[in-house]
């Protein structure tokens, strides 16, 4: 059929970054090499580069895709209706699902977003900085219309929040046995509940801690 | 002095990790050669060899004196007066303490863990495991005495708070305008909050993420 035909490059493309982020993750970028690739994907050395122009092209391909999503993911959070606590803990709940769901290019993103050329690297923390933004802000409309809680640094309110969601891919594997929805909301409970107003006795002084 | 001469190689031995920790954090553990490490040391390569065997041997103190703190940290929490989630606060305000104010060793633990030997590894892994399940059960005693939330899996809450904590290394800078201490307290409070039984209404269903 030619239109399986036409759509064939495109799976095996698809195929390749899959395999390409395994690799990357299991060895590591650096030590993962193009001879190394094409071997696991069974295919001559040059075909890796019908595909991709580098090693790198690869990389840089599996951690834009990440950036991808959290982007609609937050563009679609903004644009819905609810109040910005309802936005807040569905952009937690699609962060988790998404590093839960996308297990190893989150990690990629997590710790091989160094190993990019320059030039590609500020890119993708433009794009960190961008969704990291979104979020804040999200944080502080909360807290402006009052059903956040103001006593707490808006930035650190974020990074307990970008803190617990991204270290999901430190220890979240395939066969848990909550889905990443129950995650996602256990997450969003504990995470929204930290940040809303307090009332009651204040904290006690720092402990053993001083 | 003779006692000057006798500590001369304890302070060597200290300058020479955090010379090592820089460099580690710096370039990567992997791409790290002992002729670097003698270098930005300003001594002889062999020399390097008269302080530690191996190369791994820094990498491997340099963890464990994290670990070393961690488990000291833990101790002192578990065997001190106060309920539960005091203890619980006493300890998340001694990690991010920690992670602030030793911020290169700390990521090294976070990043360099898998470069160590096998074995060292493993032992790693154990300490990072009995941390884990101290904090857990810290929780659990939390939730028997009703001081902490019961309808989120203690595991999950306990990844919440690692998580949070853990990443600190990944945004804390040394010029931060805030003190360790003031950014341990927010921690603590948005973590502890989030963590308290909840009253009043259940959360929403999932929303965009579904």
């Amino acid at each position: 059929m030619a239109g399986g035909e036409r759509t064939f490059p495109r799976k095996r493309r698809e195929e390749m970054l899959r395999v390409a982020a395994e690799l990357f993750h299991e060895r590591g970028y650096a030590a993962t090499s193009t001879a190394d690739l094409a071997e696991r994907m069974g295919i001559q050395r040059g075909s890796v580069y019908y595909y991709f122009e580098t090693k790198e092209g690869l990389l840089l391909e599996l951690i834009q895709d990440v950036y991808g999503r959290a982007r609609a993911s937050l563009a679609r959070v903004q644009a819905g209706d609810g109040d910005p606590v309802a936005k807040l803990r569905a952009l937690i709940e699609d962060h988790v699902i998404s590093f839960t769901t996308n297990l190893i290019p989150g990690a990629l993103v997590i710790n091989e977003s160094g190993s990019l050329a320059p030039e590609h690297r500020d890119r993708v923390r433009a794009d960190a900085a961008a969704y990291e933004a979104g979020m804040r802000e999200l944080i502080e409309e909360g807290r402006r219309a009052g059903a956040l809680r103001a006593d707490v640094d808006a930035r650190l309110a974020c990074m307990v929040v970008l803190g617990a969601t991204n270290w999901v891919h430190r220890w979240y594997r395939e066969d848990d046995e909550r889905t990443p929805e129950e995650i996602a909301r256990a997450f969003s409970d504990v995470l929204i509940a930290g940040l809303r107003p307090q009332t009651g006795t204040s904290s006690p002084p720092l402990s053993s801690s001083t």
